[in-house]
């Protein structure tokens, strides 16, 4: 598929023969992916993420299911009126998977002024005017069925905007947490412990960092509870320069299929009943608030015209519930969990 | 138990000769409640409102059980740390009523800096510094379990503000709003027809007003679809005195039981299969993205410190579903419904 040397040099194992095996085509184009530019360095490790991610869940689910067609992802490959688009993938109503969503967008734009006052209220300097920007990002969030198997989110992503002064700011952000409904400490160590690994490869400081932003950031504030057990999260990096902080978000997004895959293969035939399901429902309906009401992804994509919602809204789960005045049962498996949700700890 | 003339003219069916039958004690106490002055009588009004609505719904619950014991609502009276309380009435796994929720809130406090905010951006004048308040007010969500009854929300407030130079600031808000999940249109008329009846009394320019009012507020914007089939809405009301707005309200609030009451007669025996329960299930998906991203009310609730968020979520259902992509069948019942939430019509 030629690329030529530069491209053979940044993706060895992906261009060097022929056409990548993706979800699709990327929406800049096999073309236009091959570059050493940053963008299209992002949009292609994205792209083998989203790939590996899916098939890994593929597998499993194929792995898991009794009858003849195990469910797979559908793809839709979107293109965005206002400039970009996106490719996302869903798996719904599996025997593993009750809801997997692996989300890509590359969107091209001028931020809308509540987008440019919300990164300005998180200490950003930005020109006044109309600023062009580039998102580049990949989200996913995973619903398994058995209550015994976490419900994963990650997202790393890319942003630059155009100075009016001409210059052009760029930074990084993402991370991955995770959020079981039964507490199993080897899994959550196992967990931490990938991501730290991960993290430290680049920066010893950085896991440490990441995890309390991570416990910080997913807060569902009325109730005084974090949405699970954590991971990393971090925004506005740019450390030490632009090629180290790509390698570090790649080294991240590629510790997500070792940090979340062996959790499914070891609980995915745990038995259940009943009441676990509830406990499930209704964690999910925690999940939704956070999602709705805080999450700031959720919040600017809903609020970018001509956002493309029903990627945005995958997040959510096939099914919740809320109950009035809800609480566990003290010393049961369900109260040990929300212990640990009203006082996160360090597993590492 | 007393009260003298003025209770005894104020109230007449209700406090005339013993303690009313409301749910529970009200915040301010039976004697609190006598008084000839407006956050008085607005909270009699709310108490019995409470228990005209709450008793109507346990009789059809009643009347619609096999098992010998039907489900009733819990009552809880709570009493707010920063000043204030409320009494919150839920029924839940009902054979009629999946969750029902009936919620009456006294609250004196301070305005937070984001609820001046938030007065000040639709157009209030209010001093600087901190501001004393008082907010009481009914609000309501009924989740029926039969997908044939439609789900109301009501919720009806007084608020008042102390200005620094000494002026009290009040006014009413309030609204009743209908979202079935399959389209009967003689529900909807008798609905409308019925909160028309009740602004009509006081001046026949308001129906027309609250009603455009309501299809602007219940608006899921990122969906370009209405919550529901609309019904009145309205807020900073007080024209042309604060006892003819009284009486407007007490009228609006007098008519709930009348508007919905025989729409949950005519359909809780109604037949229903697994599709029309699944397609509840995604319009209450609806409901809560709305309710959680856009309703200023929960907004308000969640940000005031110390909000007693199970009240406030409260009007959440039991059970919600969100699925990638749905889209109704062209032409089915569900399209039908889905059509008349993307262009709301008039319905008298």
């Amino acid at each position: 598929a030629g690329g030529g040397l530069a491209a053979t040099l940044a993706f060895p194992s992906v261009l060097a023969a022929s056409k990548p095996d993706w979800m699709a085509e990327p929406i800049s184009g096999y073309e236009g992916v091959k570059g050493d530019d940053i963008k299209a360095r992002m949009e292609a490790m994205i792209m083998q993420v989203q790939a590996d991610f899916c098939r890994a869940l593929e597998q499993e689910e194929a792995d898991g299911s009794v009858g003849s067609a195990p469910v797979k992802f559908k793809v839709d490959r979107w293109i965005r009126k206002e400039g970009g688009g996106g490719i996302t993938c869903v798996m719904q109503e599996g025997e593993v998977f009750e809801k997997a969503g692996v989300n890509i967008s590359v969107v091209h734009g001028h931020l809308p002024p509540a987008a440019v006052a919300q990164m300005r209220a998180r200490g950003k300097q930005m020109g006044e005017g109309v600023l062009p920007f580039t998102a580049l990002g990949i989200s996913s969030v995973i619903h398994p069925r058995n209550p015994m198997i976490p419900t994963i989110h990650f997202n790393y992503r890319y942003f630059e905007v155009q100075e009016p002064n001409g210059e052009c700011q760029w930074w990084f952000g993402g991370g991955t947490d995770l959020t079981p409904y039964y507490l199993d400490e080897n899994d959550v160590r196992h967990f931490h412990g990938t991501l730290k690994k991960a993290c430290d490869k680049h920066n010893a400081k950085l896991y440490p960092k990441f995890k309390a932003w991570c416990d910080d950031y997913f807060n569902v504030t009325h109730r005084g509870e974090r949405r699970g057990v954590g991971g990393i999260f971090f925004d506005d990096f740019d450390e030490p320069n632009q090629e180290k902080a790509f390698e570090f978000v790649t080294s991240c997004a590629n510790s997500v299929v070792p940090s979340y895959v062996p959790l499914v293969k070891k609980h995915k035939k745990d038995g259940y009943g009943y009441a676990e399901r509830q406990w499930q429902l209704l964690r999910r309906g925690r999940y939704v608030e956070f999602n709705l009401i805080y999450d700031r992804g959720t919040k600017f994509g809903l609020y970018t015209p001509g956002a493309r919602y029903e990627s945005i809204l995958m997040s959510l789960p096939l099914t919740a519930r809320w109950e009035y005045m809800h609480a566990p049962e003290p010393g049961s498996k369900e109260a040990k969990l929300t212990e640990i949700l009203k006082n996160p700890k360090d597993w590492i």
